[in-house]
């Protein structure tokens, strides 16, 4: 983040303060998770997003301009929440702080720096704590959740408050809260079953307060939940009990920046995978929720087109759209529907440029190639098209991977995106005279 | 400035001495101040460059090589001072000395690391210190600014010596010369007229006693000017008194490496106004005067030739020419003049090229984009065309902000165009064997 840590003291020194910006655009960042894509045979040797029908996007790139994306540097594969840091401008070296506090704020389980956060799985062990099942039976309703929610209340470890959320299915997410916490510490899930849970270990000398904390906790949670009226009823009904806490992931919640500190902005999120919402707010985004925004093919575009240009209209600085549906279409192979996911996108990105169109900046990209082919992430740069009413058109005339590396952005960086829109979008100051 | 000192450390291990340069060719960087634009209404959708006559420069697009700058970075909307610093090759965020420097240097006025150097403003106080006219009424003649330097001169304060210059009107440049100096500290222009004249502040504790020198020759200027004969006669013409000196902009000259230092190479400097001269010469160049180079549409384009020709005949390293009037067109939003800046200085270079060709590798760009129909600097990218007769051609056979990004160039960095035109102009040795 060294060159962020600059530009935020050369706008301290030389100007950028946010009373300057009444009249700006705002700068709308639309991720079409996992975009980027391979020839396919079953679309004529074609992208998915060559073949898919987009009116708007095609007329994004020919008044706009095209170019391709190394998100996180050549060759290198993004994870998603790598990625969407680096997309929001953070180098994520330096401020990626593990897939716990990510989850755990994409949960709505608050954290703050300085706390420590895991990903966890109800678990099924024996009287000896050896798994039986990683998931517990995966099967939990609402009420369950709600019971087991309430068990974990009010732990409290050396000084240590715990904090628990239950999410979907077996999953949830825990917070640590307290002083002198580190997120280097090792798992307690053994990852398969028949062995025994681990110990959890600190990685580093500072860690070894957490270690303890977190095999004093895992003990109380199989002590709380083992004896549960709830768990002799899912035996009942032949499901395995939920005795026990899994933990993964561990992070420490870094002390960085926010978009507001760095950039004087306002900002919001408008996303349905926890992950998402969770890399949003950790960089200080509001995340307004959308009525059936699943994260699937059958999300609710309409809404979120709504909600955008309601966001817009009232003057928000900077807006994060996410949509996982072409990402889940190429984990399944699955061309046509990464097809239709983007011409659904395609659709409702339309309605936003048709109603609000003179007041955005605006950027539709993938945050990482996942070709159809594969299944997988992989290194291939992602295209990108940038479009205001007021920037200069180059001769791209499709947004498409093949078209994309003939634009006027030529390659750019992921971490470039965020600077390059507010700088549009009027949320950078001048630097010298 | 890392890179650069890198890039010095291996040209002392490897050559590039000045001593095998005979026969080279010189450098010359051409800049149109504000070059860069977006497309206009009153020029039918074309950017200025685009809608202008430009034989030269389109020859030099189809027997070159054109590309897009990021002057600053992505994002980063470049102010003239910190964009010139950063197309001689250098650092801005390690080597800008804020504007009293450069102010001071341009003027005239000459400064060496260590020195600290503010602008000035003639005013006009009561005998309170209260202001009443920050230009002391913005008129003067030779002879009175002959009589304000003349008084003064000599001051010294705890040790450091003053230097003092009037330049156009109301304004002058000031330097401070002695040890232990810091540009650390706040103006004692109030910035509006009924404050009394603040006292200078240490913004860090290093800069006390620069503060207290600025004080105390402040006070000294008052004590000087205000009974001064000239005064009187001023205010019998209904004139205010110049009876103080308001200081702003300090800055600490650098300790940084001329372009001699760097790459061991003659440079000169054909510019109009102040501050471009001042950053040139921060860096080392020697400015060469020419008559009627005043910076505007109505600049001596033909004397600027004319001595850019007998500078390239007399073997100087590197050349840097600074056109201003297409940046003035941008701010007064004049679409057809920033046109008619680009056309003349079109056949400036046609005049140069014509006449030493062979002797040159030329560049010609803009130091950052103001678009007419924005009136201010903004941070899109700016164009590029590059030159020799040797150089390789690419597919462009326009220049133009449309036509650039499909230039053998690409998109570069601000900081690189100094490298590329001494590589090409054989000043930075082989590195390796």
């Amino acid at each position: 983040m060294a060159s962020a840590i600059i530009l935020a003291l050369i706008l301290e020194l030389h100007g950028g303060s946010s009373s300057e910006m009444s009249g700006h655009r705002t700068a709308v960042l639309v991720v079409l998770d996992g975009l980027g894509d391979r020839p396919h045979p079953d679309l004529n040797g074609q992208t998915p997003l060559q073949a898919a029908k987009t009116p708007t996007f095609d007329r994004l790139a020919k008044e706009g301009q095209s170019g391709l994306m190394e998100v996180l540097g050549p060759g290198i594969t993004p994870g998603s929440d790598a990625a969407h840091l680096t997309l929001f401008g953070y180098d994520f070296k330096e401020t990626y702080p593990g897939r716990g506090p990510l989850e755990a704020l994409g949960a709505g389980l608050p954290s703050k720096p300085g706390d420590v956060a895991f990903r966890s799985n109800f678990a099924t062990v024996d009287e000896n704590l050896i798994v039986v099942d990683r998931r517990a039976g995966r099967e939990f309703t609402p009420e369950e959740h709600r019971i087991l929610e309430e068990a974990l209340k009010d732990i409290e470890v050396e000084g240590v408050k715990i904090h628990f959320i239950a999410t979907v299915e077996h999953r949830g997410a825990l917070v640590l809260e307290g002083e002198g916490l580190s997120g280097a510490i090792t798992d307690n899930d053994p990852h398969e079953t028949g062995k025994r849970i681990l110990e959890s270990k600190a990685k580093v000398p500072e860690a070894e307060k957490t270690a303890q904390v977190v095999n004093k906790l895992v003990d109380i949670s199989y002590q709380r939940l083992k004896d549960l009226d709830m768990n002799r009823e899912r035996e009942a009904r032949g499901l395995p009990p939920a005795n026990i806490l899994l933990l993964r992931g561990s992070g420490k919640h870094g002390e960085i920046p926010t978009l507001q500190d760095r950039y004087g902005i306002s900002s919001v999120c408008l996303a349905g995978g926890a992950l998402y919402i969770g890399c949003a707010k950790y960089v200080g985004m509001k995340h307004i929720p959308v009525e059936g925004q699943t994260g699937t093919i059958d999300t609710n575009f309409d809404g979120i087109a709504e909600k955008a240009i309601e966001s817009i209209n009232s003057g928000v600085n900077y807006l994060f759209i996410h949509i996982k549906a072409p990402d889940n279409a190429s984990h399944d192979m699955n061309p046509e529907e990464k097809v239709l996911a983007i011409e659904k996108t395609d659709e409702m990105v339309g309605k936003i440029v048709q109603s609000v169109g003179d007041k955005i900046v605006l950027a539709v990209l993938g945050d990482h190639t996942s070709p159809c082919s594969v299944g997988e992430h992989t290194s291939d740069p992602v295209p990108v098209v940038l479009w205001s009413n007021f920037i200069r058109p180059d001769t791209v005339t499709q947004f498409s991977e093949m078209h994309a590396p003939s634009g006027a952005l030529h390659t750019i960086r992921g971490i470039d995106i965020m600077p390059i829109l507010l700088g549009y979008a009027g949320y950078i100051g001048k630097v010298g005279a």
